[in-house]
């Protein structure tokens, strides 16, 4: 009989739950980890071509959907499975899920699977951040951020950090949200103010955040609010028939995205001409073209999320996980010591 | 600040790892196991219809190939991830692993993640077994099985428990192992002999299993080998340029395969025409085809694994585990008492 080695390392996968990412935001510090984060999206952002761009994958029912994003390159693979149930907060679920898997291309062996919750919400407010650097008015100060939900507090950090933000004016159509955002934005250095519309909210700002949800083809702003000089962070126009954006917003600006054919399906561009003119973020980032020229531009970057945000996310998490004896491990890989001897580790 | 309730049931996903899987087979006997899955895999062939059946996700490298396969009905979703990595061997490294998990459809919450490697050689053999209840030549007693790799024991105590086959004849390009093979089932009442061709192995079979792996377009079987009133179960031939039987051999039998836009890509059929004639595996399950007409018959199924047999087989190890309380679980998912509070986890 073989010896049985189910239990060696090679067989050990890492994972990162809740409570260990939570533990990871606490101990490194949230600033940290968004600059962390931030580091490795550039670099895979650099690297855009290298990268096998997909479509999702989504399983539709009458509740809604489910969807594996995967992405790699030559090095690393990865997919988030995430889940979008709108009707899950009458039963005390969350609307939204996710977690994700990285694997070594080399051997196809999964490397880390973590929760991806949490993680998505950091990413998304890494990648909003990043983008910003490129396309923010420079020396801005003020940031309206319309909706107050999940996302927000993350924006709120990100651009604090990131842009150096030191005010947000909060409009959500809930009280209660603006509230909880107030609240969870006490424990930092930013101004918070609490606004009774959208209009009011943008007042003044140089940055105006949009991250609503459970919306349809919504109207959060129009053209008449927005004022020149200002970039627009719209990150809640992310699926089919999901907007946020006047159309006539659109066209008077500079609009960047992340991947074209995803975002013309899913962002506030969907509303536009399939040739609306539009720049891909990779080729201002790699320096192939320019981000904001003058202080005077209205740019929107139309964010919808994609998967090479997921791998950067995860791979910046197993990085800062490998050499951490104390990560927890699943035994995820049978592991017999002669491969064709399956069946010996059952007896 | 909110109440932090990330350890709460649900955030929590059943994870049954190799050493559970282990356990369960220990626990329950192979045999009963088998049983079990056969009854899964049943029910949802006949609810065919109903699946969502997609091609599977393939990132290709150099050195192997990472999949994908989803599928799912308006009950429940579930995705296998698995790699092929041949040169994997030589750093003591399995070729193929395997994880899988299953989700709610009407909340988009997983239910169970599982290690694959074990639980596909299980869920492959009980596939090929359940076949065979249809198509094998009723009394058939003695099974040839060219390829004595890790599937090899699986199917010969499948075809020993469920069609009732008492001796094996085993052949293998590598001597090493058919010893193998033989010394895993001695423990089963089955007789098995050890034969130095695929010739001598095939005589007097009125099954023949083949299952060998790392080949190109091989010839493992050739038409003058075979007699008719035989049943061939070809499992080895399972991915484009990966093929077992000669073409010969295939025009002269009736095929039966799982997924018929799947098996002309994968299976031993990708050498003929694409309009020979095959019948699917459902059809016969649930009656509306015929399989098995007459004792003189040549039938050969043509299996590649296809995603809904790796559904009923996680569904399967749901109902087993879901209400065992000595099950691992993994803080999977965020469950703030207040969806919108996700920050709130964090501080």
């Amino acid at each position: 009989m073989m010896t049985i080695n189910t239990n060696s390392e090679l067989s050990q996968v890492p994972f990162v739950g809740v409570n260990q990412m939570v533990n990871l935001v606490n101990t490194l510090g949230i600033k940290p980890l968004l600059s962390g984060l931030i580091d490795y999206l550039e670099q895979d952002f650099k690297q855009w071509q290298g990268f096998d761009k997909s479509p999702r994958y989504a399983a539709h029912s009458p509740e809604g959907v489910i969807e594996l994003m995967p992405t790699g390159n030559h090095d690393k693979f990865s997919f988030k499975y995430v889940n979008g149930h709108p009707k899950n907060t009458k039963q005390g679920l969350q609307t939204v899920t996710a977690f994700g898997v990285l694997s070594d291309v080399d051997t196809g062996y999964p490397l880390l699977i973590s929760e991806m919750t949490l993680l998505t919400a950091l990413r998304t407010a890494a990648t909003s951040a990043m983008m910003a650097k490129y396309l923010a008015p420079k020396g801005a100060s003020t940031m309206a951020m319309i909706g107050c939900g999940a996302q927000s507090e993350f924006q709120a950090i990100a651009f604090n950090h990131i842009i150096g933000i030191d005010t947000v004016r909060l409009y959500d159509v809930e009280p209660e949200a603006i509230t909880k955002c107030q609240q969870n934005l006490k424990l930092y250095d930013i101004r918070v103010i609490a606004c009774e519309s959208a209009q009011q909210a943008v007042t003044g700002a140089d940055i105006i955040t949009t991250c609503t949800a459970d919306k349809k083809n919504a109207t959060i702003l129009t053209s008449d609010m927005v004022k020149d000089a200002v970039y627009i962070n719209a990150i809640g126009g992310d699926c089919p028939g999901k907007t946020e954006l006047e159309d006539k917003l659109l066209m008077r600006a500079n609009v960047f995205v992340e991947y074209e054919p995803q975002t013309r399906i899913e962002g506030d561009i969907q509303q536009l001409n399939s040739d609306s003119p539009i720049t891909e973020m990779h080729q201002v980032i790699t320096g192939e073209k320019q981000g904001r020229t003058s202080q005077d531009e209205l740019i929107i970057f139309d964010g919808v999320g994609f998967a090479v945000e997921d791998y950067s996310a995860l791979r910046f998490i197993y990085d800062l996980v490998k050499e951490n004896n104390d990560i927890q491990t699943l035994d995820l890989l049978a592991n017999p010591q002669d491969p064709r001897n399956l069946f010996g580790i059952t007896v």
